[in-house]
């Protein structure tokens, strides 16, 4: 693996992990008045974006990234739009 | 501006946006506590690494999205320092 790869790993991780504490917050506390609805939705579109333009560019780092942190996007989405 | 590019700036556009909701809701309501401090902390810093994979990639898209989404990410960073 090139460096380029293993620094757009390391990126895709991180800011995939970022996801996960909030999940767990959200999953824990069933509370979510403090986020915002429209984040999480534009995200959630956006991620998606992301997931195709990184088939284009042929980046693996942009495509399993993006591909996990969908996924918590839209968990989070949900759990906003179930308990407000 | 080829289609590729173009999907990417589009991605760039919606998950940068997708931040603005929830800076404003921070702002206007100093409340924080339903909101993840470790997530703001590693998406930061991988938001970061997202820029200088960008850069290695040449790719505006990464580039201006990523650099744009950090100013948010540690404006909430700071918020729920302060705010807790």
């Amino acid at each position: 693996m090139d460096y380029v790869t293993f620094i757009g790993l390391t990126a895709g991780a991180l800011t995939t992990i970022a996801f996960l504490p909030q999940v767990i917050k959200v999953r824990r506390r069933k509370q979510t008045r403090d986020l915002s609805l429209p984040m999480y939705i534009v995200l959630s579109l956006g991620i998606g974006l992301w997931i195709i333009y990184g088939v284009f560019l042929n980046s693996p780092p942009i495509i399993i990234a993006n591909s996990i942190t969908v996924i918590f996007s839209i968990y989070i989405l949900i759990m906003k739009i179930k308990h407000g």
